[in-house]
């Protein structure tokens, strides 16, 4: 079989490859027939120079146009959900429905058509006159735009298709996408979607490019390039570390999105009001897609005593009674394992699970931790076990778990569930200002995973969970600034200025 | 005499300090008395330490408060302008009127008073609410503002009263301010009357500390801590990487203002309608405070010709005409002769000046290079040479004025000079979009010099004029949203949230 094309400079055409790669059936673990190519440098600065080109053309479109072309990958994304349902399948073992098919794919097309409505509306850039002095301000595309998808969402957060693509597109920025190395044929059907609907709407050829792997190398050398504008990472910690470094040295904007525990701090009144709703919710929110969201509860904060012991038994008995599927990949199987045994090493103490079952299984885990213990590793045992398993610091009492909050990295989300009659709200009241500073999107009696799409949504949050507290990656328009340069026009003659500046506005 | 105190935890105490120095008047190059301490790490210990506890008062007081604190701050100035304009002009010999007593401090006094309005009207907070879904979001303060005042403007951007200053105490954050050992006296007089201010309208009494000197590990060391919530610098691009760098690494959010060239390209037909109006604006600018504006025009672009030779013999006629004052130090001075040498050794040649006269003063300088001779040395020959120095870069035609454009690196401004018939126009179209991509702010026809304080301002740039695109250190609300972080509240129950994000808004 001959490898995939790259979509390079408005045209599918052969990588400059240094070598090739096959994607695996996680469920099954057999390796996907088709050959996937990893790129040279070559292609990097092809893609370089193509979409410095693009971008020139794109920054003074008509946003009509850009809209269109938003809205038209939609509908062709949806023409083809059949096939791209069945390719994801395949390369991610994430079920067809209703995951991949009826929410998935719905929310990727909503989130364009949401980036749609933002260009047209154009108040993202959120212009600024002061007419008396002829001083006038508005956000502007930065530039080509480097999209790095994870290997959790095969389309929602694709490189080619998902958030960080809608938002750079909309803002005006072209964008070359790094497909996730695990669902490359997922990521082509995408790309092919993308592009021709570039061509029915008359953008520059190069406005989307795509390529499906890279060496480590070339990713840093790409990241700090002259011709980009920023970058859009979602992955590992310590992979976009990397990155970042890199882009930082060289004063370039990436914005991260990385590992979280997503903290949920459940107060005794809540667990004596309603324990097993509570047990329920939160077994739930664990083993959604088997743990291998980025807002997956991997750490949940209780208060010694019966009600705890109960809720660690209810849910204990109900990850048993459920039957693990298979990962992602054989690298978070591997990665997961790895985590699990770290966080038994910091002490942290099996309740169940803890050990891989084969075909890309592992057993649904839970651990357990002393306030006392936490506090003796809290580095340790804020390593994020990526997957079915959760862990578990029981909290001798309100200072304990005051002390708990403030060793806690920076999160995605934090929650807090508490009793509905006003019990618990003196320690919300002492615990929740420290939670607060902690994370990006403070949940209250509710857990974490499901990302509604919607303006008002942060999904971002401090260091380590991103890389700027002040960004967030899901939520238009506030996701587009992100790819952004500020620009002032200072005594420009009124013909000269963009049209959102002029003294009708 | 003894070492002048510290400002620290609510109160002026002795510092804990490694060494002493003392500040030099540059006009004299005398040694001035007053004492002050060099702070040890046990100081930056204890400012963070009550910056922590400041910061979690001041996110819940009312913004009429902090209001009333940076209006009555900016009160007190004025009342003790005499003593604060004696105080600056001994330490920077910078001019007291018009510029210390008329010009900066009722900028500095207008830049408070911006803040003041900025928090009561809160819409930098940039609330969103989705009622269906009940989540909601804002910026909220970030924690502890550090913030590095630079030499050059003892009052606007000193560390206890400029413009960073002013942006984080509006967004609801404490500062430690690090004065410039250039200027402390003044620095002190400034923090008494912030502190005054402070226990005047009830703050936090740590709500402003300040400390006057550290040694450079401390400083990398307190950038890096994580009880602060960000940085502010302003000063050397040298200094400022390595904060940034220390910054980084922890996910810190910095704003540093470094270098900037402030780039002036004069297009032929604008030289040959108002040659010497031209002349006589540039040289204006150049000279303004000794050139040393973070907005000064270092380099400026010309067309090859008899009307390129006469702004070029304009110039020069004007600088030997105007005698140099003191420049702020000796360090600057030294620096700027090195500057100079790094210019000329990379090709540029001495129109006039390029020589230190004694008394921290320099002789005003015109350096030229072609345009083949930039490109040939293109980073060298972009050094910033702060003080009065300024690079003309004689181009042969439009396409190697588009390819010196295309070398430049970021800048906080970007000016362009053209016909008023428009016989410029076409070159304006062609290289216009160059520039617009490399500066913060594009002018028309003016010089960068002048930085109006309003909300369309943008004193920001791409890298390296300062870290990051998105952001500017002048116009407020949006100067406050550097120190503030994204924050969402899911389900959170209604009497839990901000104020601002209750159903009534």
């Amino acid at each position: 079989m001959s490898q995939s094309p790259v979509l390079l400079a408005g045209q599918w055409r052969a990588a400059d490859a240094s070598s090739i790669f096959h994607a695996d059936n996680p469920a099954t673990g057999e390796k996907l027939p088709a050959e996937f190519p990893v790129s040279t440098w070559a292609d990097c600065d092809a893609a370089l120079n193509a979409a410095t080109e693009a971008a020139a053309v794109l920054r003074i479109l008509p946003p009509e146009q850009i809209a269109r072309f938003l809205t038209r990958y939609a509908e062709r994304i949806e023409a083809r959900k059949a096939e791209l349902v069945e390719a994801a399948h395949a390369e991610t073992a994430l079920p067809k429905a209703p995951r991949l098919g009826e929410v998935e794919l719905p929310r990727t097309t909503n989130q364009l058509r949401q980036a749609a409505a933002a260009a047209l509306d154009g108040s993202w850039a959120m212009p600024v006159i002061d007419a008396k002095l002829n001083i006038r301000s508005m956000l502007a595309p930065l530039g080509p735009v480097l999209v790095f998808g994870p290997n959790n969402f095969p389309y929602a957060y694709n490189g080619v298709a998902g958030g960080d693509f809608a938002a750079a597109i909309a803002a005006g920025n072209p964008v070359i996408a790094k497909a996730h190395p695990c669902h490359p044929n997922t990521t082509r059907l995408l790309a092919e979607e993308a592009f021709a609907a570039v061509g029915e709407t008359g953008l520059p050829a190069a406005t989307v490019q795509m390529i499906y792997h890279i060496a480590p190398e070339d990713g840093l050398r790409l990241v700090a390039d002259k011709r980009l504008g920023a970058v859009g990472f979602t992955g590992s910690r310590a992979a976009g570390l990397k990155l970042k470094a890199a882009a930082d040295a060289v004063g370039k904007p990436i914005y991260l999105e990385l590992s979280s525990l997503n903290p949920v701090m459940i107060l005794p009144g809540a667990l004596a009001e309603r324990g097993e709703k509570v047990v329920e919710e939160f077994t739930g929110s664990c083993l959604m897609a088997n743990g291998q969201f980025c807002t997956s509860p991997g750490l949940t904060i209780l208060f010694a005593g019966d009600a705890a012991e109960k809720f660690i038994a209810g849910v204990k008995a109900k990850l048993e009674s459920a039957a693990p599927t298979a990962l992602l990949s054989s690298g978070v199987a591997k990665s997961l394992s790895a985590s699990v045994k770290i966080l038994s090493d910091a002490g942290a103490e099996l309740v169940t699970g803890g050990s891989p079952l084969g075909g890309n299984r592992f057993a649904n885990t839970l651990l357990r931790v002393s306030g006392d213990g936490f506090l003796a590793a809290a580095e340790k045992l804020q390593t994020e076990a990526f997957g079915n398993a959760s862990l578990a610091v029981v909290v001798r009492d309100a200072a304990q778990a005051a002390e708990v909050l403030s060793h806690l990295e920076g999160n995605l989300t934090g929650g807090i569930y508490s009793d509905t009659t006003g019990k618990d709200d003196a320690l919300y009241e002492k615990l929740s200002p420290l939670l607060r500073l902690r994370v990006g999107r403070l949940l209250n009696d509710k857990m974490p995973t499901g990302v509604a799409v919607t303006p008002a949504m942060n999904h971002g949050g401090p260091f380590p969970a991103t890389g700027h507290p002040g960004f967030t990656a899901v939520g238009i328009p506030a996701a587009m600034r992100r790819f952004t340069m500020l620009q002032c026009f200072d005594n420009v003659r009124p013909h000269r200025l963009p049209a959102v500046l002029r003294d009708k506005n």
